[in-house]
C-alpha cells in the first residue's frame, strides 16, 4: 500500500500525455439553472461524451496501451458491470488485441450489446463484482490472457485521473486561474475518485464520494478506517455496485480525506432528469449520482463545485421511465 | 440588398471578438454511432449548451451590446417564437435594459416561462411571425423602444455566424487543418445560416438548409430565385415557422448556393431521439432538423459533415412523448 501512495499528479500528467489525441477532451459544462438548484457555481465534466460513453475509456486505453508485445499476443480479459467492459473491448479493438469480458447477468442490455459490437467475447457471471472477477480469473488461468482490472491498478487510476486534470484546467482557464472548492465524484470501485484525489491534492479541493445507499463500499470503508466489504443492494446506479473498492483506490481516498455522501434511487433519478432538462446532457444513473449528492447539499457551502458526470450509457427505456416519474418536477424545490 | 452582400467573414470575426468571454464556446461533439448512421464523419456544434439554450444568445448580445446609451434608455422590443425572445431578454438583463417581447400564443411554455424569468414583458400575438412582428412594431411606436429583429440584421447575422466560426476552428484543430465538406443548418428566418454562409464561403463548404415540409420559406425562395412567403403549416419544430426568411439572409444564402432540404415531423422526432441516445445531448425539435436532413441523405456523399444543433429548449413532456414513440428504434435501419 505504501508503494501505491507514491502515485501522484505526475503520473496523471504522464497518462494525459500518453492519451493525448486518443481520448476525447470532453467538455466542461455550465448551467445557470443548476447553479441555482445547487446553490454554487457548478462545473460539470461531461465524461458521458467520452469514447464508449464513459471515463473508463481513459484508464483502459492507458493500461492496454502500455502492454508489451508478448502480453498483447496473449489477449486480455476483464470483469465489469458494463462501462469498463466496453472500455476494454474498445481499447482492445484500437490495438488489435483479442478481449474477453465477464459481465453480470443484470447488466443493462445497452452495455452488453455495445461490448459485443466492439468485438469482445462476453461471459455472464452472477450479479456481484466478486462473482465476475472469479469468472475472469478462470478465463485468464485457462487462456493465459492478461487481466485488465477495472479500478485497482496504478495505470487505471492515472488514466482516470486525466478527466479531473482536464476539469481543473478548464476551470482555471475560464476563471483566470481560480480553482474548485469541492469536487463530487460517483464511486464504484474507486478508479475515477482515486485519480481525482491525486489531482485535487494540488488544489486544496475537498473531494466527496457519491454512492447509493446500500452500495457504499467507499463510505463504509472511510468510516471504518479500513477497507470493508458490503453486500450491494439493488440500485438504479448499476455502475456503482462493487463489493469492495480497490485497495489502492481506498488508500488514496483515505489519505486525501475524502468525505463520503450517499444518495437514494429517487435522488439519482431526479438528478438524471434535472441534468437532462437543465444542462441538456444525458447521463446514466451512476453518472448522475454526483449531482444527486450535490443537490442534497455539501457541508460548508462551497462556492465553486466540480461534478464528474461519469457516463452516459443508459437505455432509452430507463430515460422514458424516469421522465414519466419526475419530468414535471425534476427537482423538488 | 447590395449593401447586405458586403457582409463577410470579417464581420463575423469582429463579432467573435466582441462576444469573447460573454457567450459560451459550446462544444463540438462527435459520435461514432452517428457517423455510422449518417455515413460520414459528423461534427455536431452543440448550441443547445449556449446561454439560454440556443445560438440566438450570440446575435442578440451582439446587437444589444452595440446599442448607444440613448437607445438603451428607450428600452428594446422584439418578436420571436421563443429562443430569440429568451436571447433578447437575457441580453437586456446583461445590460440592464428594459425589454418587451411579442410571442406566439402557441409558444412552448418552457420558452415563455424562461423569457418571463429573465425579466422581460411578454405580449401574446397570433401564431405567425407576421402577427407578432406587427405587435412588436406597435409596442415600439407606442413606447419608443428599439426593435431588435430576430434575423434580418447585419449584427444578428454576424453574431450568429460566430457559432459556425467556432465549429470550423474546432474541426481544423482536431483534424490538423482539414475542413468540412458540408454543413447542415436548420432554418427559421435564416440568421444562423446566413452567418454560416459567410464562414463556409472561405472553406468551399456546401451549405444545406433544413426546414420542415410546409415551413420551407428558405427552400421555396431559393427554388423561386426570389424571396417568397409561405403559410407555415403545423410542425414539431416550433422555431422554424417564419412566413418569410429575412431579405439579408436570403440574399446571402442565395449568393452562397445553399441547397435546400426538407424533413417531416417523424424524421425530426427520430433525429431528436437519435441525438439523445447516441450523442447524449438534448436538442429541441428545431435543433434536430439538421440531423434529420443529414440522416435522410446528402447529395454526393460528403466525407466530413458539420451539423448545427441550434437549440435545446424543449419540454420534458415532448421528450417523453417522442421517447414513447421512437425510443426502441431511434433510427429506422
Amino acid at each position: 500500500m505504501s508503494a501505491s501512495l507514491q502515485l501522484n499528479i505526475e503520473h496523471v500528467r504522464e497518462a494525459a500525455r500518453f492519451l493525448d489525441g486518443q481520448v476525447v477532451r470532453t467538455p466542461t459544462l455550465r448551467s445557470a439553472a443548476l447553479d441555482r438548484i445547487i446553490g454554487a457555481e457548478v462545473w460539470l465534466k461531461a465524461e458521458c461524451m467520452q469514447h464508449i460513453g464513459a471515463f473508463k475509456a481513459r484508464g483502459a486505453l492507458h493500461t492496454v496501451g502500455r502492454l508489451s508485445d508478448a502480453e498483447r499476443a496473449r489477449g486480455i480479459v476483464t470483469y465489469s458491470s458494463g462501462n469498463h467492459a466496453q472500455a476494454v473491448a474498445w481499447a482492445a479493438r484500437q490495438h488489435g488485441i483479442a478481449a474477453a469480458v465477464a459481465m453480470p447477468t443484470d447488466a443493462p442490455s445497452v452495455k452488453v450489446e455495445s461490448v459485443q459490437a466492439l468485438g469482445a467475447r462476453v461471459t455472464f457471471a452472477g450479479t456481484t463484482s466478486s462473482e465476475r472477477k472469479v469468472a475472469a480469473l478462470a478465463i485468464a488461468a485457462e487462456t493465459g490472457a492478461v487481466v485488465i482490472p477495472p479500478f485497482d491498478h496504478p495505470h487505471i487510476v492515472a488514466g482516470q485521473g486525466t478527466a479531473t486534470l482536464e476539469l481543473f484546467e478548464d476551470v482555471m482557464t475560464a476563471t483566470g486561474g481560480e480553482t474548485l472548492d469541492a469536487l463530487v465524484v460517483p464511486v464504484g470501485g474507486g478508479g475515477v475518485i482515486a485519480g481525482a484525489c491525486l489531482v485535487a491534492a494540488t488544489h486544496r479541493t475537498q473531494v466527496y464520494s457519491a454512492e447509493p445507499y446500500g452500495c457504499d463500499a467507499m463510505g463504509a470503508s472511510l468510516e471504518a478506517g479500513e477497507r470493508v466489504a458490503v453486500e450491494p443492494g439493488p440500485t438504479l446506479a448499476d455502475g456503482l455496485k462493487p463489493v469492495r473498492v480497490g485497495e489502492l483506490n481506498f488508500a488514496i481516498a483515505q489519505a486525501a480525506g475524502v468525505k463520503p455522501l450517499r444518495v437514494n434511487d429517487e435522488e439519482i433519478g431526479r438528478a438524471l432528469i434535472t441534468v437532462l432538462a437543465h444542462a441538456r446532457v444525458l447521463v446514466e444513473p451512476s453518472g448522475a449520482a454526483g449531482v444527486a449528492a450535490a443537490i442534497r447539499g455539501l457541508a460548508g457551502g462551497p462556492r465553486r463545485v466540480g461534478i464528474m458526470l461519469t457516463g452516459g450509457n443508459v437505455g432509452m427505456d430507463t430515460v422514458s421511465e424516469l421522465l414519466s416519474r419526475y419530468s414535471l418536477h425534476p427537482v423538488r424545490w
